[in-house]
């Protein structure tokens, strides 16, 4: 259990990445688009911290980028929330650095919707109920540093603040 | 719980990859080599297949490859082996395709030794009991197909058969 960001001291480059995380209630495989929300249970706010420099350096190698985003503290969400909580055809995310706006975004801009994620994903591997699907991040990621603040909410549901520390 | 391995429909070339898996017993952060054989509670023999089409693909574009390793049935493990059934420094591994030896190698040849794994990625982020570390594979990879038989083993120790299926 964390309750701070950390920033690895291996890392030059830490970016936020503010999503919205469907949390899994049924699982299944080859699921269609059209039953794919009766197998959600509900939703959490993400944050897809991201090492860019460890990304970009093995995109440019082709290697795995798993463990750019697999730092200890690097995808904290938010408690469960309720799937009627959630409108997804107009769902308001947003991210603070030290209060100031860097994200602010809505997921009638997605550009893969949640029943294309659902089906796309389980046509690969079977989901499990608990199973998490983040979604991708709107315009507006950038680098934070040990010291600065993050918050991150869904308009009219929750916000989740972390304090960044360097580890 | 599946006993076949699955070639799916969109791969064209899922190959084999025999490795040894060490088991973790005891987790840490920024395990020194040093102890690292501490953290081992023992040991598992695993086939990391992986569908060599989508993950060349994915290099060409700098596109994450966690798909090409993801599909279902993809990483079987045999039963747990305990810790002093397995000599580190020789410990020879094998992989036969309808009986046909395609894989035998050692670990004496490996070009990362299990204290260094264990080091380098609990620098990265803590490891957990029970977390399974597969530890790269010999020469001799290669493609399999649905209607024929995965055999692999452990010299003395243990083997394991699938069937290959498609799916």
């Amino acid at each position: 259990m964390f309750t701070s960001l950390q920033v690895p001291s291996q890392c030059s480059e830490v970016h936020y990445e503010v999503e919205l995380g469907v949390v899994i209630s049924t699982g299944g495989k080859n699921i269609p688009e059209s039953s794919a929300l009766s197998h959600v249970g509900g939703y959490t706010l993400a944050l897809d911290m991201t090492a860019r420099d460890i990304q970009s350096a093995a995109k440019k190698k082709g290697y795995p980028w798993s463990v750019a985003k697999g730092y200890d503290t690097f995808c904290p969400v938010s408690s469960f929330i309720e799937k009627d909580k959630i409108v997804l055809d107009d769902c308001r995310l947003w991210l603070k650095v030290d209060g100031e706006t860097k994200q602010d975004g809505s997921t009638k801009n997605m550009i893969y919707s949640v029943p294309f994620l659902i089906s796309y994903i389980s046509g690969i591997f079977t989901l499990e109920p608990g199973d998490v699907i983040i979604t991708g991040t709107p315009e507006g990621v950038g680098p934070v540093k040990p010291g600065q603040t993050l918050t991150a909410g869904i308009e009219g549901v929750l916000e989740m603040t972390f304090p960044v520390v360097s580890a």
